[in-house]
């Protein structure tokens, strides 16, 4: 059988479907941001892993090094987060292939450790190892949180607000952008090299004298995209608050997939207004520029890191109160199904499609 | 900078020479088998992670994917093993490339749950993704160890005995065995092809009647290499009998290597006899086939995933009486060096050649 016949999700779903815990420590394995593991105390530690690939995950023609290595540390710090918990520490595995120098690692490394720092994080060990083609990463996060502090995507009740931070879609146009002037790069080397053999003049003075693209007015989205940001900040203002959040997920793959593993795991249905989805000027401009319905690329585009929660109803007013947060809709019954309320009023059952089929789809 | 220049020790020191902890549960960071975590009771959580390559930890023309999953799981264990430590939950990361199908997954799995089944250990969590290559593995294992039992790298005191479990070298000769008939199957399909093309007969007829190779009676040193166990009994029997275990490290890279690693982080020296290294007799039988030296092989060779660690001199008719357990030498002032005793009594400065740089001085 084809691996994508079943998706990502699907493949684990299929490896682990009878998986059982045999370890009292085990209190949450497979399925949430981390797993949750005993100690002992009240104190739960979180672990959670991420693997990029080079070609997959990032593009070493537009992304630098340090950028890279920030991100990759935000993506893992971001699931602990998403627990409602704080990363104390991460190992960083390696894998370098012969085109990198020590200096290239160096970038990549400083990238994380700033990382570390902004979010006072160790790193505690790792593996270094050598790859025959491109750069792995593989990061694994370690966090803490008090057992009744947990959020897990389980949690939602009927009537409960959904939440989110931020804005959304943005990295997903940051990402179309990059892409874009990654592609107009390439014809204009190829017809400069085209050029040279015609005229016999020089193919290098040629490359070298291509424009830098202008990305004025793009700086909010890129950013986005090279350099996302775990919302540390959300879960603390909530805490401050004294918000119970009832479920919690961050959004990497698209708000309509992070929604529907919530409605999943929690067994019951959602409904979100369009309108509601917060956006940035930034994006929306982009989605026009590439002829895209932005609130597609905010339901359906990946990379966010932003934290999508529900509370009770009765804290509507405390969450109303906190910057940067929206109420986006509620949760329903199970029977009432996952919909989206659209500008004009339609109702539409929401699907996952997810970042990658979202790419591939248009590739 | 090359990479090479620094080789892998060298790099991660380099990368992390000013790495200081800020977090107050952070008790060991880099440099030993597991990071140390406190958890607010005297038990201690440790993590260790390794991240597996195709093409450069692994070749798949002879490694059933089943085995490769074992072992990858195996190696992890082995490090929390090696701090005396008892694991309890590991991640599991895999990048997947098209050419994989579900059922090759399966394999995979089928392996890890093997090797998680006999040593109770949770598969608690992983990111699954596609690659653009070849396979990557990785794999981070969670253990528990009580503080006042952990044995780190930097524990071995002057007078203490050097002890090794099992045997050494065997997992470098099966390797030897495996890469050298799968050289002689290549050659084979190559001549059957040019037979093919120069009398026009078929030249899939003539590769599918290639004879196996014949393995007799080296049963042993290929299960070594493919099919390595985390020493849990060895462990379990120095904790029944009542040893204090003064420092560990689990032997991946080999011997001289790893004893350099107790010796450098415990500031002492070291004097270790050839003649009580412990080697199987299909090992010595497939070094002299391949002409080497079956002491260099068990020194430098790697994989073992035998124990190495000391013991106070106190202990000595108590280890003694531990199969599979055979004390090689003992721990000196450090002035003194790290000194191998031939078997014709010369002395000879111990080096950490290390696996990698054998198998690429022997290309």
């Amino acid at each position: 059988m084809e691996i994508a016949e079943l998706g990502e999700f699907g493949l684990i779903k299929h490896l682990t479907k009878d998986i059982a815990p045999c370890q009292e420590s085990t209190q949450k394995g497979i399925g949430d941001d981390c797993a949750v593991i005993g100690t002992g105390t009240e104190e739960r530690t979180l672990i959670t892993t991420d693997l990029l690939m080079e070609g997959v995950h990032f593009d070493l023609t537009y992304m630098p090094l340090r950028h890279l290595g920030y991100k990759a540390v935000m993506v893992n710090l971001s699931d602990v987060y998403a627990m409602n918990g704080t990363p104390r520490q991460i190992t960083v595995s390696l894998a370098i292939s012969k085109r990198f120098k020590v200096e290239d690692i160096e970038e990549l490394y400083a990238g994380m450790r700033l990382a570390c720092e902004q979010h006072k994080v160790d790193i505690v060990g790792g593996d270094t190892t050598s790859s025959l083609t491109g750069l792995a990463i593989s990061i694994t996060a370690i966090g803490t949180a008090k057992a009744e502090d947990i959020a897990y995507r389980s949690g939602a009740k009927e009537t409960d607000l959904i939440c989110v931070s931020g804005n959304l879609g943005a990295a997903y146009m940051g990402l179309q952008t990059l892409e874009r002037e990654k592609a107009v790069y390439n014809q204009q080397v190829k017809e400069a090299i085209e050029h040279a053999n015609r005229t016999g003049s020089n193919a290098n003075e040629a490359i070298a004298q291509i424009p830098q693209p202008d990305f004025a007015g793009k700086e909010y989205i890129l950013e986005r995209q090279m350099k996302p940001e775990a919302r540390k900040d959300i879960v603390e203002r909530l805490r401050q608050a004294g918000v119970k959040i009832t479920s919690m997920i961050d959004i990497s793959d698209g708000l309509s997939s992070e929604l529907m593993h919530i409605c999943e795991q929690s067994n019951c249905g959602c409904r979100i207004y369009e309108e509601r989805i917060p956006l940035d000027y930034q994006t929306a401009v982009a989605a026009e520029e590439f002829n895209l319905n932005v609130s597609t690329c905010a339901l359906n585009g990946g990379e966010d890191y932003e934290l999508l929660f529900t509370v009770p109803l009765t804290a509507n007013e405390l969450v109303s109160a906190i910057e940067d947060i929206k109420v986006i809709g509620y949760i329903t019954k199970p029977e009432l199904g996952k919909a989206l309320i659209s500008r004009d009023g339609n109702e539409f059952e929401l699907k996952a499609q997810g970042w990658n089929h979202m790419t591939e789809e248009e590739e």
